[in-house]
């Protein structure tokens, strides 16, 4: 719990949110600036700054109640699909330091979804370049 | 396992591709149109569609592989930050339809890093039809 941090106070009901869903673990509120109709986010009650620094548990339990979520959403809302996102520091796009993760409805009716596609696939497909720092990676994990 | 997918052949190594790392349950590998250096995707070996229809055990193991991978990933690549993506439905960009979670790590030197942000924040925040959208949910969920 840290003071100074939006989703504390939104988890502890002193800052206000429109709930969705809530568990021992996780709370589920409705994002303020939605990128589509429905979009949701969900966090730990406890707090975590982010993906780095998540513990298992609650990355697991987060995870889950979102998958719970979606799947009603895609039903209740009649949705083309879903995405879940999760931006971890401000170059991925992270504003708020409590780890949540998105989960956004999406739609054929762009009316009802403004989201823009983040990257086009093929741009870049250097084989000897991915091969190199796939092999870097593999080897940094063991 | 499906005979016609493309990422259960690569589960199972009749389809090449770049391995990062692989559990009992999850399997690594680099993404061949990367949209940043060091793009991966983590897939579960048991084939399952997408979000709606993976077993809770699977999504588990998957998120948690991602996490240890962009752990490593971010300090060995000197990432700023890392997104996670899953994309579920061809509404929602996916275009392989076994289940994966893109593991994305950013950059701010901007030849690394060919994302754009997926919405802009705070162009839609019509607060009584979040909430109605919300309460719609939470009663969904019941």
């Amino acid at each position: 719990m840290s003071d100074q941090c939006l989703f504390c106070g939104i988890v502890t009901g002193t800052i206000p949110s429109v709930n969705v869903a809530e568990d021992d673990t996780t709370y589920a509120f409705m994002d303020i600036n939605p990128a589509s109709d429905g979009h949701l986010l969900v966090v730990p009650k406890q707090h975590s700054q982010d993906l780095l620094e998540i513990p298992a548990e609650d990355l697991t339990a987060v995870t889950l109640a979102a998958q719970r979520i979606a799947r009603t959403a895609v039903k209740e809302f009649g949705a083309a699909g879903v995405n879940l996102l999760n931006c971890c520091g401000a170059y991925a796009w992270q504003t708020v330091f409590h780890f949540h993760l998105h989960v956004i409805p999406r739609y054929v009716d762009k009316t009802k979804d403004r989201l823009v596609r983040p990257w086009q696939p093929g741009t870049s497909d250097d084989k000897d370049a991915i091969t190199a720092l796939g092999d870097r990676l593999s080897a940094a994990l063991d």
